[in-house]
C-alpha cells in the first residue's frame, strides 16, 4: 500500500491571549506537525501542549524555527547573517527537541518557516545554512523540503536524509515552482479542486504545473493550512480523497 | 591534589548592543560557566561565542535559565505556575544544548539564574520543578546548587547528581543561608577578605557564618561575578589563593 | 432624556498574524473604546485602525494602557514600584495620544488594564500613581473608573474628572465589588439576564449586590466584552435594552 | 555672538541590566538629547531620567525614535511599509513627549535613529513619511536633519522647521555625503582632528568634503557620540574648541 503524509503548522498561538488556527481539529487530520519553536509565534506551553497530544494521536512532529520576529509573524526578511541563521536554527531546534522529550514525544524533522522557508526555496547559500545547523544539532533528523527547491539540494550535498511536499493549495508555475502570493494561479481556493490536485500529484508523483505538465518529484508530504474554519475542511477533504485513492496517510518520520 | 571549580554567570549581553561584564577576562579565570539562555539575557550569537571560547579555554558550559524577563533581568518574581517554570527551563537547557553541540561543546549542568536561584534556595516545590524538567530532558546533568538550600534537597530526592557552590562576595547568616541583600553583611565588599573567607570555607568543607560557626558542606565550587572591574579582579585574587592554598582549580563537570 | 455609554477593550491584537476580537462589530455596539497601547496587546498599527474607525463611527477613544507582558496579556501581577506604573502609563498613554492625533482623532479618557484595573480596585496607592501619571500628562482627561472602587476615590481626591461603569456579564458581591473570577456568581453567563441587570443598575443608578440590595452610584457607562461570537451578541442586546428603556446610547467624553 | 548646538543620542539602555554610554558625563557636554524611545533601545525608567536631568541642565531634548529592534539595535532594515514608519514614529514620539511632560521638560525635535537615519538621508519617500508622522503629532516640532540630505528636502518641502546638523567624527565624500562606514576616510578617529574639522566648518557654514571643497550649508548643531571613554572625550574636546572659538554653545531648540 502506496503511504503519504499530511503536514501543517501548528502551535502558532502566543502567550494567554493568542490563538491561530483549530490546533486539537487539524491534530485530528494531519501526520506531521511543524511546531512553532517561540521566535516569530509559539511560546513553551503551547509547544509543549502541542508535543504531548501529538503523541497521544501518533502525530509525527518537527521544529518550525522561525526569525525571531513575532511582530511580522517570521513573514519579513529581517537582514541576517548565514552564521546568525545558522544560529537562530540551532537554538529554537534545541528547543523544541527538549520541550518534546519533556513531553515524552520527539522530534523527527525539520522545516523552516515563513521567510526562511521563502528564501531557502531559492537560495541555496541560505538552504545550506539552515541544513549546517541541523546536521551539527542531530545528523539524524530529516529536512522537510519543498519539492524541487534549493532545501532539496542542500540536504542532498549535505547527506542529511530528506523528503519532498507539496502544497494543497498552491499553484505551480511552468519550473515546479510555487507561484508567488499576488499573481494569478498563486492560490487554489476551491477545497474540491485542492484536494483533486493533490491526489493527481501525489498518485503520479510528480509537480503538476498550471500548464499541465508533470515534473516527476518524489511526493512524500502534503502540507495543508488550519488556521481558518475552511482551512479546516480542506485539510480533512485532502485526507478523505487520498485515503479513498488508496493511499495510507502516515507519519513520513515516525518518533 | 584537592580540586575546586569556580563558576561564573557569563553571556549576559543581549543583541548587537548590551554586554554585561568582561567575558572574555572572566573565561580565562572561571573553569566552568552559568551560561544565559535567552529569556532573561542572551541570545544566540552570544550564547554560541560563549561556548566556543569556553571549549577553547576548557571551561565547563552549564545552562543558566531564567525567566522571560529581559526589563528586569530575570531578577523579578513574576507568577509562573510549577509547570510552566518546568517547561520554561526545559526550553533553554534544550536551546543552550544545541547551541553547544552546534559550537563543539556540551553542556554539563544547570544553575537557576535570577529569581529562579532565589526562590529555588528556600522553596521546594519550586526547586523540585526545575529538577523535573532538567530530570526529563537529561538525567545525565549536574545540579550546580546553593549549598544547604532547598535545590540540594530536590536534587537529591530526584536522584540527579548535584555539586554545592558557596558566592565569593555573600555573607552568611546563622543559619548557613546568604544574608537578602540590603541586609548589613550581605555583600563582602573587600576583595582580599573575600578571597581569604573563600579559601577557609573551602579547606574547612563548611560555610562559615558571620559569627564564625562552621556548618559542614561539601563545597566544590565557588561563584564569582564579573560584570565589573573590580569583580574581575576580585575573581582573580580568588583563583589566585585557591590555587597558593594547594588547590587544583578544574571544572566539576568537564564535557 | 437619560444618556448613557457603553465601553469595550479593543485593538487587543498584535502584529499581522493576532486578533482578539471582533472590533469591528465592536465598533458599531459601543459608544467609547478602551485602546490597547501596545504593551500588554496592542501595536501602532491596530492602534490607528481603530482610532480611525472609531472617528469614522462618533466612537469616542480613550487608553487602556496594561503592563509591559504580552505573553501574559498584562493579567500578571508583575512588581513594578508606584514611580514604575506611572511612567509605564505616562508613556502608552502619550503613544496613544499622538496616535490618535495622527489618525484624526482625540483620547479622552483613561482605563486601566488587566492587573492594573484589578489591583488600583482595591489599593489606594496604585490608584493614586495612575491618577499622578494621567494628571502629569494631560489633567483635562476623564478617568473610567470601576463604580465604588479605589480608583474612585484616587480619582476624585486628584481633582481629575472621572465616570463610572458596571460591568454588564459580573455579579456584585454585597460589599458592592465584583465577585472575583472563580467564586460562584462572579460570571453572568445569560446575555438576558446579563442585559435586564444592566438597565436595572443603570435605572437605579445603583450597583445591585447579589442579594439584591441598592448600592448608590452614580453610573455613567457600561462595560462589555467583544472578544468572542457570544460576548458580540451579549453587548448588542445589552445596547437594544438600554435603548428600549428609553436611554440614549452615547459618549461619556465625546472628543 | 554665534551659537552652535552639541546634540548626542542618549537613553539608549534598556531595562535594569544594560547601560550604553556615560549619559551622566554627556548631559553635562551637550545641549541636546536625542532621546531613545523604547523601540530600539530605552525604556520609560531611563527615558524620563534623562528628561529629568536633561531640564536640570538646561538640555534641550529630542525624541529618537527608531524600529522596533532591541536585538539590531534599530540599525537593520526591516522591510516596513511607509505607513507603517508613519506610525511607529507617531507612536514613540507621543511616548517622548508625555514622559516629558511628566518628567517636567518638552519634547522640541525629533530626528530619526539608525536605520531610519541612514534611509532618510537617501530616500526622499521616507523622509516625507517621518516628516508626515512629526507633522500629524505636532507641527511645531523642529526636525534635527543631517546637513544637505533627503531629510531637508522633507521637512522643507512640508513646511515643518528644520535645522542641520554636521557629525564630529565621520569623513564626507565628494558629494557632501558621509562616507559609509566601512569605506576609507569614514571614521575621524583623532579627538583633535575632528575637533579642528567641526570648528572649521561650524566657522565656514559649510560641510567640507575629503577633499577639500566647501559645500555652503547653514550648520546648527553638532552630532557627538558618547558610547566609550574615548567618546566623551572628543565631545569635550569638540565643546571646548567651539567655546575657544567664539561659539556660544546652546541648544537650537530650547524648552
Amino acid at each position: 500500500m502506496k503511504t503519504i503524509d499530511i503536514n501543517s503548522d501548528l502551535a502558532e498561538g502566543y502567550g494567554v491571549a493568542y490563538i491561530a488556527g483549530d490546533d486539537d481539529a487539524m491534530l485530528s487530520i494531519v501526520t506531521s506537525a511543524n511546531v512553532a519553536c517561540g521566535f516569530h509565534a509559539g511560546d513553551p506551553e503551547i509547544m509543549a501542549r502541542t508535543f504531548k497530544t501529538a503523541k497521544e494521536r501518533g502525530v509525527a512532529i518537527g521544529a518550525h524555527p522561525g526569525y525571531p520576529d513575532l511582530w511580522g509573524f517570521g513573514r519579513r526578511r529581517i537582514p541576517y547573517s548565514l552564521g546568525e541563521i545558522e544560529r537562530l536554527i540551532a537554538y529554537q531546534l534545541g528547543a523544541a527537541q527538549a520541550l518534546a522529550a519533556y513531553s515524552g514525544h520527539r522530534i523527527t524533522f525539520v522545516k523552516g518557516h515563513g521567510a526562511i522557508g521563502n528564501i531557502t526555496e531559492v537560495d541555496r547559500s541560505v538552504a545550506d545554512a539552515v541544513v549546517r545547523a541541523v546536521k551539527a544539532v542531530d545528523p539524524s533528523l530529516t529536512m522537510l523540503t519543498i519539492a524541487r527547491s534549493k532545501q532539496v539540494e542542500a540536504a542532498e550535498s549535505a547527506g542529511l536524509r530528506f523528503i519532498s511536499e507539496i502544497y494543497a493549495d498552491r499553484g505551480y508555475g511552468p519550473n515546479g515552482a510555487m507561484i508567488p502570493r499576488g499573481q494569478p494561479g498563486a492560490l487554489v481556493k476551491d477545497p474540491k479542486e485542492a484536494a483533486d490536485r493533490v491526489v493527481a500529484m501525489v498518485e503520479a508523483n510528480a509537480v503538476i504545473t498550471t500548464d499541465g505538465t508533470h515534473l516527476p518529484t518524489e511526493i512524500r508530504s502534503v502540507c495543508v493550512h488550519g488556521d481558518s474554519p475552511e482551512a479546516v475542511g480542506t485539510a480533512r477533504l485532502v485526507r478523505q480523497r487520498l485515503e479513498a485513492a488508496g493511499f495510507k496517510v502516515t507519519p513520513f518520520s515516525p518518533a
